[in-house]
């Protein structure tokens, strides 16, 4: 039985590169009933810019405009500005293309003259087409800040310049504490036909906690009734991209799905792993399903989304079934 | 007698291209005996950057990177910024090229962080390898305001928006009473070695006025012993580029070289006019030279340059000649 088959809304967490490939799938099987809050935290004011990386990674991902051979950033980009600035002793660590440069001159604008980043990314989002609903974590700025032997390191010194080479001691979001949640965000989550919650593939330690350290939010998430599934950042112990794995080892966790399940504290409801570690799935308890997670072309995020839309119509239907019987 | 050839230090007051082009000219025969005092009346805030169109086409003409083609901006400039903006919705009447804009991004930032425009101008200059000295006129925000029928427009609505249409009634210069000049420019007009005061080829309404405007600097022209000689911007009744004579009529002011030297109200000691107005010579009052004005290559520019000091030694020795009879 699958309740609500490609009805409802359905609410995905998410962060920069492997989430937002997630986030394409899905966004290409839901269109308008996608929402996605993503993760601010590693957001930060640079050259006086106000930069939201994992926000700009969605948009021009499920705009068609990332640039795939990178990685990150936009398609068909140049590099004028960099080229120019360093010529006059400007910082060049973080390297900010000629077309990507306007989203964080505009952002800084209208952050200034008092606008909300919500509306912004929302304006953003419109202009791409994206018929998805993008929402920033919160309005109020979340730092991710990384402790290490060094000392604490604003996420993208810590991810760009010193390339995540510190060993990681903790990690502390600054901010988070007298943050709050856009009303945009818990209504997201209050949603009444909610489909399900979708946690992306992104590093749960720098991506994912940020979003559930917002006040609200991980009450809400554990308050819904929608099944909340999580697809797991780990292949044969390695992150696909991305630090996870070598934070996880720093941190004293081990790198397994497992791991990931007991990091996120009884919030799942399933987890899906990749067929690699199939053997693996024994070990684990909770709901468990197998589907090819590594995602290389539209299609592989196609189907994965489809996968995980399964899974939670599933676990809606089982937890249906175990009512009735009571 | 020529008193200080090749010696002493030459100031030189200018706006943008026209003026551009004779500083450029005068940088190449005085090197880092010229000082620059340039308008910063056109400057203003724009998608949050801070904008120095007169200074910036200073530094890129005499380090060689202006566009020449356009007139304005940068040499091999690219334009992706400004299309990116335009799709996502930002005000594109301003353009802002690719590598035109770092020198905005780092300005702003500096300014930001309270850093002078004086200071910040200096390093770019050094950064280009210009051995003048360029100063901003103040470091004191100062506007330049066109009164139109349409009501007060800030000076770049009215110049690049509007496209100078708007019948212009006055121009006011917001922020020159509360201004202070910096202390370089007026060590500058000081300097006991001054061998010229040079008034460049620029709109005397739009250009040079702001510079006069701020506090102290039209006095110590004034009282300065070394020769002032300005290079009518006027020739044949028309401006060579730029609004002048469309303003100088607006305002009521024949466009003749004799009007600019009145404008000037007593501050010149000598005009250089264009060959073209040669047989205007007989009605303009005081010193007159005839020098080819129109600067179309390096060498025009070259040939104005060494016409201006040549007639400011002139000048310097008639008064010691006149001093010596007395």
């Amino acid at each position: 039985m699958i309740v609500h088959p490609g009805k409802g809304k359905v609410v995905a967490l998410c962060g920069g590169v492997g989430g937002a490939k997630l986030a394409f799938g899905l966004s290409k099987l839901l269109g308008s009933r996608l929402i996605l809050i993503v993760n601010t935290g590693d957001d930060f004011e640079h050259l006086g810019l106000s930069i939201s990386p994992d926000i700009d990674t969605v948009l021009y991902t499920l705009s068609g405009l990332a640039n795939r051979e990178l990685g990150w950033g936009r398609q068909d980009e140049t590099w004028n500005f960099m080229a120019a600035l360093e010529a006059i002793g400007g910082e060049t660590w973080f390297r900010l293309g000629d077309r990507d440069l306007a989203l964080h001159v505009e952002r800084t604008r209208r952050l200034r003259e008092g606008d909300t980043l919500t509306r912004i990314v929302g304006d953003f989002a419109k202009r791409f087409e994206i018929p998805a609903t993008v929402l920033p974590m919160s309005n109020h700025p979340i730092r991710t800040m990384v402790a290490t032997a060094d000392g604490m390191l604003p996420f993208q010194r810590y991810f760009v310049q010193q390339r995540c080479a510190p060993p990681v001691n903790g990690i502390v979001f600054k901010g988070s504490r007298a943050a709050v949640a856009s009303k945009q965000v818990l209504s997201a989550l209050e949603s009444p036909d909610l489909r399900a919650i979708v946690i992306c593939p992104s590093n749960p330690f720098l991506s994912i906690d940020p979003i559930l350290a917002v006040p609200g939010v991980r009450e809400h998430i554990e308050r819904s009734s929608a099944p909340v599934v999580a697809v797991s950042p780990i292949i044969g112990g390695k992150a696909v991209k991305g630090p996870t794995d070598k934070i996880m080892a720093e941190l004293g966790v081990p790198a397994t799905s497992d791991a990931i399940v007991r990091h996120y504290g009884g919030l799942l409801d399933g987890l899906i792993i990749d067929t690699y570690d199939e053997r693996d799935r024994a070990d684990l308890s909770g709901q468990v399903r197998v589907a090819q997670t590594l995602m290389k072309t539209d299609d592989d995020r196609g189907k994965l989304a489809s996968a995980v839309l399964d899974f939670a119509d599933q676990l809606t239907a089982m937890a249906i079934a175990r009512n009735s019987k009571q």
